[in-house]
């Protein structure tokens, strides 16, 4: 039987927007790592009566519930008294819990105040949990074969207290499946055109097989996500599955699960010992920044040259003048001869080039907002592609950047592409 | 009386903790803005049952429902047709909803499928909106004197709906408290040192005002919220209130509101028709980066030599071999060489130069991971300061070029800096 969960965040802070909720993203991951379901979650304010609302429903709807929020030693903070009121539950002094609290506070010479010892009161129908990373408790309460966990919002002692408690106490207590995912990464194709080709895959899928479109900024992931009792069999069951799905969609397919296009691109320059350099216009830098951003990319990235004025075009890279006068800034003549110019002058293997019209202004009938040149220099070739983005100025920037870097990586495993 | 909303996220992406919910935070943010408050937000899976049990209990529970998530082409996105079954409504074509579909296709050279013309059929008893930054439309019902809206929570395109159609639609339809917001933006100090400063003045705010710290890598956010009848009442409290902020922490504030330095920077320049270039080393082209976000850069900026590699702050930026052998690449001589060199080299009258050690590995006693040199050239002089910011590599990048560029708008203001 499925084991189901419900996440319950308490806090203003999510609900004004001011901040993201990071914690139930975590805590689903892990969950769902150790075979538990995530059903629903949900946030809610630091208010007694949609507590309890909010609480009895959940239980009524799934078998355990995980709270985090609303712990603090302040007068706002409500939980623990309100899920003492829920379980008919008195509030009474942990010495376990008093003593931790002590030494954390000696440890930074900070005196033992009355709202800091009430983080030691505790209902007595839980068991707590000692929390080494800040001075609130976790509580596991548990009420007709269900589970509720209440556990602070601060990320690093939520964080702490599932990993040594809830998840190993989860375990213990329930018998639990194994849930496998498995996630191609595609770029360059629409959800629409990936459910075409893999219609009669999906229909065809075993009942315990999921499979889900991630679409997002010009990429699409695929994820299979598969439930049962053997890890193993799960493992084959879907290195088969991924096997069919790349034969219908490989073409597409640059990578899986965590990988990103600057990671991938940055393994093969480094195994082949090739270098790369850039030669940005309308993106402006985000291309270098997210090669950039990869650890270690300095074994094979020697650096940019962002042409955002022709002059730097010219004077920089060597485009002649005449040739941006008689094509345009955007045009395949310009950015080949931007990829070989950055090339020479920075004496890589392999570089990129854009130029294009990132909007809002700057568009024109020929050549409208979106209109992107890319040229990708190899030590054999250079090749350069047109694109249409056509959306916003951010959306334009970061389809070309991206696009750019697949482009790359097609060169560099000598794909042909078009 | 309050009007209160509850945001629906469906998508099994976030159950399995596979993204952040970032549309809902987005979402409170402008609800909260146009006085709309958020009761709770509530994130489903693609689930037929539990979508029309979910629905009913918000409606029970608020005026205002608004459902991202669950619109595209393919057949595990079941929102639409699930909302038609909920209120009793036939899904039927809609010609204007068809139209924008074939415009995007065509600009894209896609063939209509059946998938994507299945966008076009919208409940009847609903009002669609155009979607024009995707396929799938915005649906707005009215039952019961409450309003449901179901988008697609692809962000770019649930925030075009939101901003064009929902917050405007909801403005019209209920009459909404004031609330006012303002912020003043600081950079360069920490929450605990601005809380002290501002401790009297957050003492004695009237009762309808609240002030806010936000923080974010470097950066805090210092946010007046007033709620009241009587806009022109508010605007003149918040007006005084600013004053008196500025007389107490006006050192440290860059700008307002939706300000960005980014911006700031680029409105100096403009007003006095002077013109700007980088040369990153560690920030890989971030500075660059954000500098062309803004629409209308190509005015003042003329671009970027990311010398990631020595030999390309030698060769491109003529930083002479010796002063990196004798000082290291990040110090003093070498920055200041590189924000001259690339001032010269692309004939600008300010430059931002930036060599750091970002990390993971790099780092040495004498300059750790997160040391970071910053040089602004100014007609007059050239000005550089070193930083240990000395975090993760992301955290390293990112306040290097965002204290870079507060670094340039002091040196445009002519103020001194330390």
């Amino acid at each position: 039987m499925e084991i189901k969960t419900e996440i319950i965040t308490i806090g203003d802070e999510i609900l004004i927007g001011q901040i993201v909720d990071t914690n139930s993203a975590w805590m689903a991951e892990k969950l769902n790592d150790a075979g538990i379901s995530v059903y629903q979650i949900t946030t809610i304010s630091d208010n007694r009566e949609h507590i309890l609302k909010t609480v009895q429903a959940a239980l009524d709807r799934v078998d355990i519930v995980l709270m985090t929020g609303g712990l603090g030693p302040t007068s706002d903070d409500i939980t623990k008294k309100t899920l003492a009121e829920f379980f008919h539950s008195e509030l009474v002094l942990n010495d376990k819990v008093l003593a931790s609290v002590r030494k954390r506070l000696e440890e930074r010479n900070i005196r033992l105040n009355d709202l800091i010892r009430g983080q030691a009161y505790v209902p007595d129908k839980c068991q707590a949990f000692v929390n080494e990373w800040g001075t609130a408790p976790g509580m596991w309460f548990e009420t007709n074969g269900k589970v509720l966990v209440s556990m602070p919002g601060v990320p690093v002692e939520m964080k702490g207290i599932m990993v040594k408690y809830v998840i190993p106490g989860l375990k213990d207590k329930y018998r639990l499946p194994a849930i496998l995912h498995r996630t191609l990464l595609t770029y360059g194709t629409f959800e629409a055109h990936l459910a075409g080709l893999l219609e009669d895959f999906e229909k065809n899928l075993p009942s315990n097989v999921k499979l889900a479109y991630l679409p997002s900024a010009g990429r699409v992931r695929l994820r299979l996500t598969a439930k049962g009792d053997n890890r193993e069999e799960l493992t084959l069951l879907l290195d088969r599955l991924e096997k069919e799905m790349m034969e219908r969609v490989g073409e597409y397919v640059y990578g899986k699960n965590e990988d990103t296009l600057e990671q991938i691109i940055g393994e093969l320059l480094r195994k082949n010992g090739k270098t790369l350099s850039t030669a940005e216009s309308c993106t402006g830098g985000m291309v270098s920044h997210l090669i950039t951003k990869v650890p270690g990319a300095s074994d094979y990235y020697k650096g940019s040259v962002v042409s955002y004025a022709n002059e730097v075009k010219t004077g920089e890279l060597g485009v002649p003048e005449k040739e941006i006068i008689t094509h345009g800034a955007v045009s395949r003549e310009v950015v080949e001869q931007m990829a070989e110019g950055v090339s020479t002058r920075l004496k890589t293997d392999y570089a990129i080039a854009i130029s294009g019209i990132a909007g809002p202004t700057g568009g024109t009938p020929e050549k409208p907002v979106g209109t992107v040149w890319i040229s990708v220099k190899a030590p054999e070739k250079t090749v350069a592609q047109k694109f249409i983005f056509g959306f916003t100025r951010m959306e334009n920037i970061t389809r070309a950047a991206y696009t750019s870097l697949n482009m790359l990586r097609k060169v560099l495993l000598n794909e042909s592409f078009h």
